[in-house]
């Protein structure tokens, strides 16, 4: 029901998901009157692959996190989480409003035992491929002991989703030189040399997309991580106006857009945000992805989409072991 | 004698502003003996508005501030802002170390009364034109206060070199809503609200290039505002290299290149970061401009004009004499 589109996004995704992946079970929550109207008849053409679970509320985009867990109890915000609580789904997809779906996760489905906060991680893209990074908004202050632990879970997740190693870790600062930082990126340096990650020290904020190295995970407290993401936005949306600007000048300009066109469509395609769209909460005893709440069809399928690799590659008991034996391994030194 | 290239940068530069301005006087600072066998002939061109400052050492990329600050006393770079201090020049433009370079402004030149901590402004383009910036990395940890300073300064000088009565000033956070954001960004904005400034609120990343409102100063703390600027930095380096790729694919696409040249060119020059070079240290009794290191000529020729706007606009008298009266107001209040 989420988002600034509701059921008129999420259900063409959902469908074509279901048409793209044979193996792919979808539960859709939300009213049902609402629902079964706009399923009509292809309600039937899955079958047991797709199903309604009712519920009576909805989240709105600016209910407060406190407001939506304990006045809202049969959202579907709320209803969807439950369903991964019991079993029934392996993961939630939402594009609802992150601070409910944040806080109604983590009281429904709880903290892995070790990690003291949930983390968001994305990826985006880089001229390399592409480079995930957390957390991007979750924590607005973190001690370098969360940076410690955002690192373990992201770089477990790229492991299983990337199926590489040893994954790069770099920690986000404002130099790339030991004395530069505050005090909590510096600890952070500390505890991940010591960690057995792949930690190849700082990066800069240029590293996000084009940095001198490749750098498989970055790592960032919730403010910076938010700030950095949404300024590569603004200049992506920056870069995209002018270019438009300059092709449509005048009529010739307009000319050469009109045979450039498959070749600024491909630009576009490489780099086209809604590929990249969905975020995952690290730390929680279950899946939640997060769909951008302006996601169109495209977009909130990529996201349906991260959700299948995810639990394909096991993400979440992955992480569970591994933060469980990163602990172990402290206490016995 | 600093950044990347030294005097094969700085002095054609030099000499491009020299003509370029009239009214213009260059004093150059550094090893004697290498400016004039660069500068050979070109030193009488110029006649009395170009002369030369001998420096027998200079500070490189990687001595550390309290070095240069220390055992390099007769350095470009100090010698430089010496000039300064002595009313010999009005601004000193700088491609070396930016540590150094804003730890030797600070011991030289002291601070302006009231404010306790200097902070670096720049501008970006936008898709209105362009946003002023600051901190973008003097400071690593802001106090609610440091970030009310920065405001006010900040201000301060887009009315001045804007021309602009009452410029628009946001507070970068991760949301625009009151709820949003760490402590001190919060108290921040309690003090921006009764500061008499056009405080807008909270502005998020994507203010810096293309925000939903035209925002002329963008507050941070410097950690916050450097991650900011090198990621847009990064994104634009990403950007120009698929759009590269894209158009060298092929015969055919190369082809279209060399159709679109002018207008790529055009697009190119929009956002040339080069346009956008330097960046001034707020907070001293004096005007110093970094650049860029890794600036070419045009890059530190558009470096050395904002010294020129700001000395015509006489940028760091009116800063001081508002600081003067907004901590007077306060002491009354």
């Amino acid at each position: 029901m989420g988002g600034d589109f509701g059921p008129e996004v999420t259900i063409p995704a959902s469908l074509e998901c279901l048409r793209a992946n044979p193996d792919l079970n979808l539960i859709l929550v939300g009213d049902e009157a609402i629902l079964k109207q706009s399923l009509a008849q292809t309600l039937n053409d899955f079958q047991s692959r797709l199903s309604i679970v009712h519920a009576s509320e909805r989240v709105e985009m600016d209910d407060s996190p406190s407001k939506a867990l304990k006045n809202k109890k049969d959202s579907s915000m709320r209803v969807a989480i439950n369903l991964v609580k019991e079993g029934r789904a392996d993961a939630c997809v939402s594009a609802g409003n992150t601070g409910a779906l944040m806080a109604t996760a983590k009281f429904v489905l709880k903290m892995i035992p070790g990690v003291d906060r949930p983390a968001i991680i994305s990826t985006l893209p880089s001229i390399y491929g592409h480079t995930h990074v957390l957390d991007l908004g979750a924590n607005v202050d973190c001690a370098a002991e969360h940076l410690f632990q955002f690192a373990i879970m992201g770089a477990e997740l790229v492991k299983a989703v990337e199926n590489v190693e040893n994954p790069t870790v770099g920690l986000l600062n404002i130099g790339e030189e030991e004395v530069k930082g505050n005090e909590q990126v510096k600890a952070a340096a500390q505890l991940l040399k010591e960690s057995g990650l792949n930690y190849i020290g700082y990066v800069e904020g240029n590293s996000l997309n084009a940095g001198h190295v490749k750098v498989d995970l970055i790592v960032a407290d919730g403010f910076v991580g938010n700030v950095a993401l949404k300024s590569i936005e603004g200049a992506a949306k920056m870069f995209s106006s002018v270019l438009k600007e300059a092709f449509s000048k005048n009529l010739l300009t307009k000319l050469v857009a009109v045979l450039a066109y498959p070749i600024l469509k491909s630009f576009k395609q490489r780099l086209d945000p809604r590929l990249y769209n969905g975020a995952s909460f690290l730390g929680l005893r279950g899946l939640v992805i997060k769909s951008h709440g302006g996601a169109d069809v495209l977009a909130f399928r990529t996201a349906i989409e991260l959700a299948e690799v995810e639990i394909a590659h096991d993400v979440i008991r992955k992480i569970s072991e591994k933060v469980e034996a990163t602990l172990a391994n402290r206490e016995n030194t």
